[in-house]
């Protein structure tokens, strides 16, 4: 995190004139960041600046990513009381709302064994980075980060320009350092992108059923190795395995990131 | 919105070089902004400025917290069909996340009749100012901003300083347009706070039994009405009733924003 | 001040090729700032960052509202030369500046022993938390911040709305956290709004005989005590101790801020 | 005013959810901003900016400069109530500020006719280029805006290098389009700063007499005409007159910015 | 360009108090934007954006890309002569530096028939985005934009980790909508990458002779198509050709950027 | 270098989440910045920032504009492995651009033996002060940096209002810290301007036979000494020692940096 945004970020929380804090006397004391329940933990690096910048000492055993038990202690702190409770507040808030991303993430990945999980540009504004890197930390696949990273011809796309003229034009148009990623909502086309360029075809909004349909045929023609498939639309905790078991390379779904809720994490002064 | 925090969102959203949205002929389309599930619907005013930035003409008969049903048109689009595409996701994005707290929010005040249901300052970093107003959307109260708006004196102002003095120095040192509040988890501390000066009584983490005896301690005591009694801590959609009918005036919750997951809304092209 | 802030200040004063300074060998040098004339001094801390950033040592005896007289010196310096001449008019506007505000304000709090002097929102575009710290250090209360610190019913809420519909509509609109203020400036307005739920209520423009009546009309009727009386309109040195006499318990005035004058305070290298 | 400055000194004075006006009804009124008495106006086009932002026609009759008297009419606004309410403390203080300046330079210059009058780099941190442009309204020089415009060698410049030395390393060093400015306190480095390139020498802390005589010794030796004379150092009101008829060319005075009092000026819904 | 961005450009050219434009009567008068050389027009947008700044009308016949001729009017502007003084040096600063990018990268292209001719991250500090759309102008390849665009093993990756193992890393970490680049310096590197997984090999400081050789052990072996190729190392315009005609896909030089001189462009008021 | 800029150009040159980097071993190292051709240095400074906000230790033995020969080791560095490859191009990018300017600053000098070489405003948006600043350090001056810096009467200036009151305006409304320069096309003018007040005037596109012939004008007229006198207008590495030998102070080329190419510079990990 940039300083830039992490004074953004305070100034956001403590405002101009914080009372509250500073009418405790300021001697140094010790405080943990407890988990309150099990989970993934993320945004270790991001409490840790917050807790820099107030120059409070914090010391950690875990990494990006770990698995929490309900009492583990993620952090021991020492500093100025006031500076801790500065410090409380948002790096909690990192820690509480990436931990929940993150552990949302791990559930869908284990739902999902040996394929990959992304998540979507369904993000928080401003806080895209952060969120995807939770999902990183939860062990999923941050997908593209924004319009200008991959080339992904939509239904729209499709719809005005048809799909041979999209893929050629998305080429034509593309750095050859990007990917090439078609949507496709029946055989026909994906057998069209697999077998003219597209880098990744994406099965959006389809069936189980339908999809292990499509991935038959393209074996048959012998283009499905021209592809990474990605399954898309609609996909929960509830059928990520069914999704998972159609052949498909990777399963993708916002609700890694929009039906998230935090993990309960506080901070106790001893 | 600043445009300068708009542009800053943008920026996240579509990069530097969008391949995507070019290669699609810039002819003036109509679209509609869906929203796929009940809720309550917040944002209204964020999507719009979205839209207007991309000079796409939206249109709306829904006002901030309305109660939207299924396939109910939450904006009536039209504009260039690549402004469209870039400022879809963006507007999406404000209208799911704040609908989504304004739903969640909704539910705690119908559970809560009668009362105030307050969210806390667990917010997403960079976000709060939306979120808090999505709680406003729901029907809900978005209790102090940040450290400097009210005084809030905590179980670690009173561990270091003694209730007595840290109320004295709240209220030497604050402006006397901030009100102070006090946290407390036993009826002693309730009555010395309610008898001497504070504005706002929180009970913390304290079950409603407990709150009901305190409360009828105060009222015996004839300082009941000197505070409003706010009750919080692990306050969720099946406990609020039962809080809400203590006699507390406000029962404030994490949740309404750290457990709501997004509203499904999404757009279509014509 | 966060370090965004600090450096845009930097760049203002110095711009983007600072010869005068750097023709200077820039060998270590001591420095003192001194008072040149008796006062309360205000801006220690601002000071103190600006020496940091350029890596100036700063040594202070004195706290932040702490009275000075002529010839005190404020801070020893060590540094070098090039560091002490860039960070010198910085520190200096901020302690000037500041300090002058503090001088004002403790003046006004002298006229007025015994009650808050509050300054209010005239203050200087993007410098209003430095200039109302100043107040706090004279011994003033900051009052409110912003708009939305604090609800504010003026004349033209009245106008518009009467005064019972515009408590009413404040007390439903504003969160519990917030105190509600009504401007008054008759007897029957002040009545009303001491027994219906304000928790402030400002005589604005009023004379000192009109208040110690309205005060002694509000004790008759027992309300006097729901509610915080401030004093305020063209309140200044000569009349602040009449105000102060009449019974309320804060005067307010823009004069702290819009009518100081810098105190005299200058930097010499040894 | 660049629309990222005005929007960070409009979030200073709004926050984030502004009760007091939202809850009046948003119609359409007219309003007028008095002056409440004599000076020089200043602050016209950023008050206008700012009543522009919040979409409130505002006109006038006045220019930059112009003299205003007692009640006055500087603005005729025309808005909606809300968006008038927003922007009147803000576009106020532009012009309370700015004006008190204007006035006070005005003054400075009505005791020196015929000189310049400028103000110095004493000026709040962030506001510089609106109290330089005050400066200018009132009829006053705004001298160099930062270390980067014009070489100023100081006291201290002297002592580390000598005169000489100091001149010559700012002629190497500076580039041609820069003046080079030698503070003096004698006649003999009037003389030498003079004789030697100097495009400015300015008579630093020194009598009238003192200076009438450095004046006189330069025209016997032929130099006067070399260079700008500047008088600088405690120069007030009360002796400005005095200085000015030293033979000097300018008196400079930080008390223009520093010691000016704000111009009363108020705003009126009808 | 964000305005946030256009505003920190004209506060660059600009400063606090423009005389020079200032002093001019502000009579509408016309203007023309003239090329002084035969060359390819980029910037076209970002003139236009700063005329529309300061309310000029701009008028152009071109578009990104278009070949100019030595006399060719790029744009004609009306508007206030001093807005068309102060937009005049920042507007012709992006046409002149875009289009000398643009028309190096076209004589690269010709050179390189069939051929894509990409740049590289040797950019000017703070101004990537304009220099890589003015090699897409040209008719070039940007390339990647930053480090977290597409994941390059370097060989520094291959001395720390291995060949194998950098793949293998590279393939985890990053998302499945990355394309992986390998640099390889002899045959083996190539065969290997082409072999595993690799979506781009790039002959790094190779010989023409070399890489023929490598292409045609990558025929032999039938992984050719595997992989896009790519030459890079010091490749200019005197050697393009024969890089082009080895065989590869793409041919970078950070010289379309760093080695580019401005192309002559003037601003005539009428 | 401020810090607020130094993360903006961090963060476009590594974006959001860099694998590149991340997948080598964070292992110490050590690494060279190796010129690889002769010239002047220039971003020294800048360069050292940038090592030292990735933690990279940095050694070097060159000053700002010290002449490099051909593998010259610039830099010594020790520090993480990643944390010199995301050093890496940015710091890279600082030398070669800022060295490649000094470069060719430092030919112009040559040839134009004794007299200063100036750039203009011709500067890449976002970026002059450091170009400014590598022609400083190439020897040459960095003339005005922005329009409020200098007063500049031009052509269009002079159609306006004819010379005597452009001349009377410009000092009238600038700060007697201020220059004025009057460009010049003929010898009429030129006189006017070195008799009027002008403190430097500009021979613009004019013929060095022509120059030579004004100034001997001028200094038959004894008002040569009067004014600076500066040659401007496509100059070139070709012509400038001719317009040097003119008899001016001053050359002035936008050539220094818009035809100057970088200079190449190069990071070898050990």
């Amino acid at each position: 995190m940039f300083l830039t945004e992490l004074e953004r970020f305070i100034e956001e929380d403590i405002g101009y004139n914080d009372i509250s804090c500073s009418i405790i006397p300021d001697r140094i004391v010790g405080a943990r960041v407890i988990s309150k329940e099990d989970g993934i933990v993320s945004g270790l690096s991001e409490a840790t600046q917050v807790f820099d910048y107030f120059d409070v000492f914090a010391a950690t055993d875990f990494e990006e990513g770990s698995a929490l038990k309900k009492n583990d202690v993620i952090f021991i702190l020492e500093g100025g009381a006031r500076s801790i409770l500065r410090a409380e507040r948002l790096s909690l808030n990192f820690l509480g709302r990436m931990s929940g991303i993150a552990t949302l993430t791990r559930k869908f990945v284990d739902k999902a064994k040996g394929l990959r999980v992304a998540c979507t540009r369904k993000t928080t504004p401003g806080f895209r980075k952060f969120e995807k890197k939770a999902v990183i930390a939860g062990g999923g696949d941050p997908h593209r980060f924004n319009l200008s990273d991959a080339v992904m011809i939509k239904n729209n796309h499709i719809a005005a320009l048809g799909l041979e003229k999209a893929i050629t034009a998305a080429k034509r148009a593309a750095s050859f350092t990007r990917k090439i990623e078609v949507e496709v909502r029946d055989i026909d086309s994906a057998i069209y992108a697999a077998g003219n360029g597209a880098d990744i075809v994406m099965f959006d909004n389809m069936t189980p059923e339908k999809i292990i349909e499509c991935i038959s045929v393209l074996s048959e023609k012998g283009i499905r190795e021209n592809v990474i498939l990605e399954a898309s639309g609609n996909i929960s905790l509830e059928n990520a395995n069914e999704y998972a078991r159609t052949g498909v390379d990777v399963i993708s779904a916002g609700a890694l990131i929009h039906s998230s809720r935090w993990l309960d994490i506080s901070l106790r002064i001893e």
